[in-house]
């Protein structure tokens, strides 16, 4: 694995294999554009570094780890694009198989390709919740899937910044929802991010979702989890495309809100449960582990983080409300709030 | 499960089960005795407060979580007994009939008992070092085996520290060892420490290690991995009654050591070390969160923790010179030493 390390205001060149790739430069220019974005937003000066990596010969993959530290909105902001490239093994492919991908081998030995942007952003302020996101792609033998999403973890909860962020990826899902259905594709984005950011051992939810989605491909397909998208690739561009409107505002309304050494406790010991969920849980995490470089994983880490025992909330309190909403997911959007009323 | 959680003054009642089982109360007597310990020896005035749980009724088991936060010369410091009782799925009983256990049905159904006093201690000071250590017995059919270890954490390598901790452990090991092969049980206990306390993405080791040692059972068994222990059980005190003493003149000699705020966030970067490695890979943790309660788990969570990006140590420095440490476990005791000199 080799690196070069760039000061803030070099841009990462363009690798060459991505000329002829619209969706890989897609992800470059997307993280590009956020970086600027959160570095305008964040105001302090601080700016992303940028690591360039690349995995044994270029033809293996590369990855772009970009960070911003120590921010006055940010703590710690993360934007990384990285690109797989390898021959599946048995095991993998076995198990992708499985899963209703006809065009994979089970017996492995095809070329994959996983390219992704994915980000976390924290913020310094307590009151200010945590943004995830990304979008990737996964292509075998010509045929490619999609998967990506988008999703809020709060330490203190404002139900509109939860409904606002929702409905925002609700329209979103709706313009490429071509299904007879209303509101399909959001439902089962929505159910999914619910069921995947899940801690089993807290019983509680990471954070108050949003949308995920994964294996999606073109047209009708009476088997995937999420069905009606009919170009998963604009889909998932629009997802990602959506991503500032949708995090942004929320930042501007909650910045300037007051908190003292108690909300900052909090704050730190709620990232526990973040770090808990990615080291325990998460199945990105795991695959980028085996992948290689653990800095390009680990960047997702909150940066101040708390362990202390046993911390209960008082009933009433906003901390305790938080908590109520984490363990039992709620319907966020007026659609779905009315269906389920 | 239920709680009850004790002001720190009262003493935890034993258990009635616990009457006729001399090792089960030989954890409770040393849980005691180490946390009063920890307590005159942090001199801070705060103390160990203690949480009785139990698992569904009586006979299933319980656990006695002991915590000490805040203090002045320990940040937090931990000390739990469990007792856990079941019935062996196939799965689990499979596996360790296939470590050479005749005395298990690789069918599953037999009854189990598994009874534990772990304990870590996190120091405020990043010129003290962590410590781990834990005794246990697991029971099925009559046939009982022991596991246990200890080990150091340091965040600021002291050669000596490390040489001395060494070498009482294998006094430990000599005394309780039969063998003809001098040294040979230390030696099978210590490179099972390097090996489990490994961090694979790291490629580090957690700590300077220790002994740490599983499926001891009385007399000759040649597929052991430590052989020549004549009283697993003698021994597995023995290991126990060393913590103390280990531990208690490290901390003494260093806690004194003036440090600044350079030395306190590596002091917490490292920490974050000790997180992934609990999280990722340790067995202990994800056997205890299928058993049921988080906090008694996460309770060896160190309190404050950072991850910043990609932080690299000065070739030269006594951060650098750690992770070398980290990187390459040594021979610390005069005889290892000589050996592999």
């Amino acid at each position: 694995m080799s690196r070069t390390r760039r000061t803030a205001s070099e841009a990462p060149h363009r690798p060459r294999a991505v000329e002829n790739d619209s969706f890989e430069n897609f992800l470059l220019d997307k993280q590009l554009e956020l970086c600027a974005a959160l570095e305008r937003v964040d105001g302090s000066g601080k700016t992303f570094c940028t690591d360039r990596w690349s995995r044994g010969t270029a033809s293996d993959g590369y990855g772009i780890t970009r960070v911003l530290e120590g921010g006055d909105v940010f703590e710690k902001a993360a934007a990384n694009v990285s690109v797989i490239r390898g021959t599946l093994t048995a095991e993998r492919a076995s198990a992708m198989s499985s899963r209703g991908r006809t065009e994979i081998d089970p017996r492995g030995g095809q070329p994959y390709e996983a390219c992704a942007l994915s980000l976390v952003f924290h913020p310094r302020s307590p009151m200010v919740p945590t943004f995830r996101a990304d979008v990737r792609r996964f292509r075998v033998g010509g045929k490619s899937w999609y998967g990506g999403g988008a999703d809020l973890t709060p330490y203190y909860l404002y139900d509109d910044d939860a409904r606002e962020f929702h409905e925002k990826y609700e329209r979103v899902c709706d313009v490429h929802d071509s299904g007879v259905t209303k509101g399909a594709v959001y439902d089962a984005c929505k159910s999914w991010c619910d069921e995947y950011f899940y801690i089993p051992a807290r019983k509680e939810h990471r954070g108050v979702g949003g949308i995920f989605f994964d294996d999606l491909e073109d047209g009708a397909d009476s088997d995937a989890r999420v069905r009606g998208v009919n170009d998963a690739e604009s889909f998932t561009r629009a997802v990602a495309n959506e991503w500032l409107d949708s995090y942004l505002p929320i930042v501007d309304r909650r910045r300037g809100e007051a908190y003292g050494e108690a909300q900052e406790r909090w704050h730190h010991q709620r990232r526990g449960r973040y770090i808990e969920f990615n080291l325990l849980y998460d199945r990105g995490v795991r695959f980028g582990l085996d992948g290689g470089r653990i800095e390009a994983i680990m960047v997702s880490a909150p940066p101040r983080v708390r362990w202390d025992y046993d911390v209960q909330t008082l009933p009433g309190s906003e901390e305790h409300r938080l908590v109520e909403t984490l363990r039992s997911p709620r319907a966020w959007t007026a659609r779905t709030r009315s269906a389920t009323a």
